[in-house]
């Protein structure tokens, strides 16, 4: 068996335990021991739940023993609720007896730091002595509904409906929250799991066991850390990328903020700015992330029932004017098309609506509309195969058959492939329209701006689908060169490389670095010059110097031999001046480039996720308005495009209003080799290429200026 | 009595009508005729109701008259549901019967187009006839929860509860929406108003009745368009403005997108973009848009039962981490502070709170956490002074004391002037902890991002409250030389300013204007040049060249008498070249300006609303990413600040990174200039200053290209 089938089963034992051992199980009814005995009898739990309790003979009218050891049964999953300095004598017990899942309810461990951190430690060693899967602790417990185990092993909540979706959380009370909310709104679940401090089990393990459950089709996040980026975002993307079955993954990431996320970790200050990483983990890995609570569960109720639409272009049926137009708004906000009905859609329509209605789109069948209007409109509209998916909206007057427009709805939607999402206004008078609707399958909103949303939010799931699928490109490089140049700095205990040198190494992996020469006298300069050919740059070369132009270090578009040797005295001055003590190595003459369009490339070795790539347009309104992309390293060849092509600036790279398209491809380039570059060296800590000076269409591009500074 | 007294006697015959006729009363139940008068009994209307249906004796049990002219006594009000094409003839015995108020429900007007036209205008000549006010027609109705008048005049809706917000809607859709919505969440109305196609009774005057309508603190409204979007800020203005009892203005306006636009109005293609002069108004007026129904709802839940904010630091109470972090990062999104609490908070808090407990803020009572943690800490958060508001966050467990919680934060919150906004999580187990709150006047919220959101648009309104008040500066200009000028130029036929008389226009208004001198002859411009002073720009004086660069009809940078000669020539040869029919009026010689921040400044004259002033920074960056501001003229001094400092890219203005701090006192007076002129010249379709050379502060700035053109 594999080392993924031995997880898988390890897992069994929690999702599908045949018996559990409840430690701590209570008779006082409102404790958390005794809700949750109550819960597991009162889902109908398919297995055998044996209460633990030493001082207790019976509960709920079941056996009670006075530790796990004494259970003469063999036991599969253990969930524990005694307080959290008895949890690991518990735990320990539960090894002995070969107990191979384990849910550990009890709070009062890491979160509350001092002796909470060495209690959990405590716990780690013991789940890993004996080989245990652990969820938990500081959590909710446990759900599966599947009918084969029907098993509620939480406290404090009712059992939901059964359904496709799979919840991880991170927060116990968004738990209860979400199982509140969903039974309002008819939604089911697979499996239900509070993940709490995750000492053993963490997300990563869980999305791969879900990955492969029959019984999930959509998984629902709330995170507010990863234990490991790297490995959540291949697990992400064999997920949503799966060729024969591929699951969306929903993720609400709390923390967006800096105050927010320093309310999120202990790790104050070491967050900071971590959140574009994040965005850019959920984007490399097709996860889509919500920005509300309320927008999760928006997106959850269409992911889970409807197909994916094949384009973005949509159609709006409504029997009233103001909501037809919100959802219109919403729609083109979000990326989608409300394009007009073509001729022959037209002449459908005309065959089956009064001729005093417009046809167009959003189509307005105004308040006599009915279930015929509502069912030829759909129908026709569907059949049409520019048309990729329908909101359909309807504000009922007194006549209105609501229950008939609703089952019309549900036929036409049934004869066609294509999402439909409804919206039935005014709550009292709809309730009926809207359980046929959902019973059906076609999910609801209230809004006519959400149905709208998470149409778009599909759409955009959609195109990840069927995004072409690249591969990373790898470069022929001189690795060893670069590896020399690196080695030797560390030699000489220096972080900061030389412009000089970080030029050598980004020309070894074949960037197109502008020429230059690093030269020790004015004569050795004006011959470096000559052989550039002038106008020429010079710049100061120290180990010292990090902010040349501060120092005064830098000259441009230095013209003759004289103002050559003028330049070299002054750069050396300036420099002095600032600080006495800086070691010269020369000063770096260099071939002055044309102008072009400046762009900025950089590389930030994350502590937690290792390097991060960066592209934005060079400038201070660029900078200004944060308009910059981030990706982790390796990128294959679509995120190196699209990071470039998802910044807001990108339009003026694409010949924005009649001005020159840039060389893209040679910028798309250079993100490939740098991404290349990083990987193959995790001891940079920060490379910034700026600016590179990218030209028109097929003229390629030029570095003419790079930093590095490797990790200490 | 005053005009606007007479508007409002004129009103009450709507909202306090003494005696209604029913015309249309129907004895079918379900039709619009029954649902009507029904809803007026039930909703035990004060006054006395009159059935108008030539068909029956009696409807409901009350006797009928064959027309208005048949009943006895004098009727206040009519209310007609009759087929569209007898709307008239009845419209016509209402004036002769004197009656003063008239609402049509009745559809089949202008919205329907062709005939619908012309009834609809048959319609307004009788309102003018008999100087009646009317509602509709295309409507749902009216409302008034007033107990002394308890009138539900709409059909297939119930009576909501008596409330202080005031709605108006121009769809009857969504006034069902509303109303529903309404219910269920405990939201009560003074006054209900369907306006339909606002033949009579726009909302211009409904604002103004309701400004003075004591029943009424917030006023709501749904709109598609405005009939007069000045007189809509300056009443407006009036209302939020009201040195005693401001009144918020939560407004959704329909048509965001051009589609959306297209779909709200028949004028296709010509409301392309206003909705930027939209949000103008609302800005100018201090009306809140909201961007979705839902954020209405949010926003008017809390606008009417809390006081608003004194600043923006909000404290964040919660008893588990995930809902707390949710709120603090959509409270910094938009604009809040989440502070730490200051030393002596903590203090007092650590009199009442668990010792290994962090205080932070947000701050995390923790699971166990019951009413005397959630009052103490409330109480002592709301008592210092630095914290302005608190939102609440509940999710209980099962031994949490949800009521006494509710009743806690109410007493705490009953202590201090301050808002507090509440989220409890799980509508099971919290629902009668909500109905405390709400009872009370603490607005709930499903999600804690919503309780975030609102929170910061009150607080928003409370800055437009305290804003400092600022007049339209009156800058003494030589109005009637810029007259001239313009006259000029439509005596020639031109609707295209010369560069020279847009300079001379600017001049004779105060703007810093360019040196510059118009030159017809090689030795002229070699005057103007030493006369100016080297460097020179040249640019091309004629009426048929409007794009000077492109056709090579500028040269910058001019150092010597030789290249005056030389770019003299050359510029007259370009432009013939282009255009060899082109008029030339002359070289037009200016001072090369020193380089400084370039940004533009426009005027545009709407049809609809006449001149909007437009600010942005110049380039590329800022045009991409449509980074500019708008205001109608003319602008107070306040409103001209604010065009500066509400766009994003402000920041580059005001030492960014260490940059230079910019004159932006002098941007302003350019600004409240431009508003002058404007305002002064409504023949001006179009001004453009670009760019405007800002230079760092103190040093002012220096127009160095301008463009008028004239309507024609």
């Amino acid at each position: 068996m594999s080392y993924e089938g031995t997880q898988q089963k390890k897992l069994d034992s929690i999702f599908h335990p045949r018996t559990i051992a409840i430690i701590g199980a209570s008779r006082q009814e409102g404790s958390v021991g005794h809700s949750l005995l109550a819960n597991i009898i009162d889902s109908r739990y398919q297995g055998i739940a044996y209460p633990v309790n030493p001082k207790a003979d019976g509960i709920l009218g079941i056996k009670c023993y006075p530790n796990v050891l004494a259970i003469p049964d063999e036991i599969d999953l253990a969930v524990v609720m005694v307080p959290a300095r008895h949890v690991a004598s518990v735990l320990e017990e539960c090894g002995k007896k070969n107990i191979k899942g384990a849910i550990i309810i009890s709070a009062g461990f890491k979160e509350i730091g001092g002796k909470g951190v060495e209690l959990e430690q405590n716990i780690k060693d013991i789940i890993q002595k004996y080989d245990l899967s652990l969820v938990g602790p500081n959590c909710l417990g446990l759900i599966n509904t599947s009918p084969d185990s029907s098993m509620n092993a939480t406290f404090g909540t009712q059992m939901p409906l059964e359904g496709n979706i799979a919840f991880l959380s991170q927060s116990g009370a968004l738990c209860v929250a979400v199982l509140d909310y969903a039974k309002e709104s008819n939604i089911g679940f697979s499996k239900f799991i509070s993940m709490g401090n995750k000492a053993g089990v963490n997300e990563n393990e869980l999305l791969r066991y879900l990955k492969d459950d029959p019984k999930t089709d959509v998984i629902l996040m709330y995170l507010e850390d990863l234990v490991n980026g790297r490995e959540f975002m291949s697990i992400a993307q064999e997920i949503t990328n799966h060729p024969m079955r591929p699951k969306p993954i929903l993720a609400l990431k709390a923390g967006r903020t800096l105050t927010g996320a320093k309310a999120a970790s202990s790790h104050t200050g070491s967050l900071a700015g971590t959140d574009s990483v994040y965005d850019a983990i959920f984007q490399q890995s097709g996860v889509i992330r919500g920005n509300t609570l309320e927008e999760l569960f928006d997106y959850v109720k269409a992911f889970s029932c409807q197909p994916f639409p094949s384009g973005s272009n949509v159609a709006i049926i409504t029997n009233s004017g103001g909501p037809g137009i919100l959802a219109t708004d919403t729609c083109i906000n979000n990326g989608l098309s409300v394009v007009p009905f073509s001729k022959n859609v037209k002449k459908k329509l005309r065959t089956h609506l009064p001729p005093s209605l417009s046809l167009n789109n959003p189509l307005d069948l105004i308040a006599e509309a009915q279930e015929e209007q509502y069912e030829a409109s759909l129908d026709e509209i569907l059949g049409d195969d520019d048309i990729h998916s329908a909101i359909v909206i309807l504000t009922p007057t007194a006549f209105t058959h609501v229950e008939d427009i609703a089952r019309a709805i549900v036929a036409s939607w049934k004869k066609h492939e294509k999402p439909v999402l409804c919206c039935f206004l005014g709550v009292y008078d709809v309730s009926r329209g809207i359980d046929i609707l959902e019973d059906n399958n076609i999910p609801t909103y209230r809004f006519p701006e959400s149905a709208a949303r998470v149409l778009a939010e599909m759409t955009h799931f959609s195109w990840w689908l069927k995004r072409p699928r690249t591969g990373i490109k790898k470069y022929k490089v001189d690795k060893p060169a670069a590896e020399n140049i690196i080695k030797q700095a560390q030699r000489e205990g220096r972080t900061f490389l030389l412009e000089q040198e970080a030029y050598e190494i980004l020309k070894v992996y074949g960037f197109p670095v502008i020429k230059s020469k690093l030269t020790d006298s004015i004569k050795a300069a004006q011959e470096a010059s000559e052989e550039i050919g002038y106008p020429v740059v010079m710049k100061i070369a120290s180990p010292d110097v990090i902010h040349k132009f501060d120092f005064g270090g830098v000259f441009l578009n230095i013209r003759t031999p004289a103002e050559v040797k003028k330049a070299y005295n002054t750069i050396r001055k300036n420099v002095l001046e600032k600080n006495p003590k800086a070691r010269i190595k020369g000063i770096l003459v260099e071939e002055m480039a044309k102008d072009g369009k400046e762009i900025i490339l950089g590389v930030n070795h994350d502590p937690q996720f290792g390097p991060i790539l960066m592209f934005g347009l060079g400038g201070i309104y660029v900078e200004a308005l944060e308009d910059v992309s981030f990706r982790l390293a390796p990128v294959n060849e679509l995120t190196a495009s699209r990071m470039i092509t998802t910044t807001k600036t990108y339009k003026i790279l694409d010949g924005y209003r009649g001005g020159p398209v840039y060389d893209l491809k040679a910028v798309e380039d250079c993100i490939k080799r740098l991404s290349q570059l990083a990987v193959d060296f995790d001891e940079i800590k920060e490379l910034d290429i700026n600016p590179l000076i990218v030209y028109e269409k097929g003229k390629g591009c030029t570095i003419v200026d790079a930093r590095i500074i490797l990790r200490d």
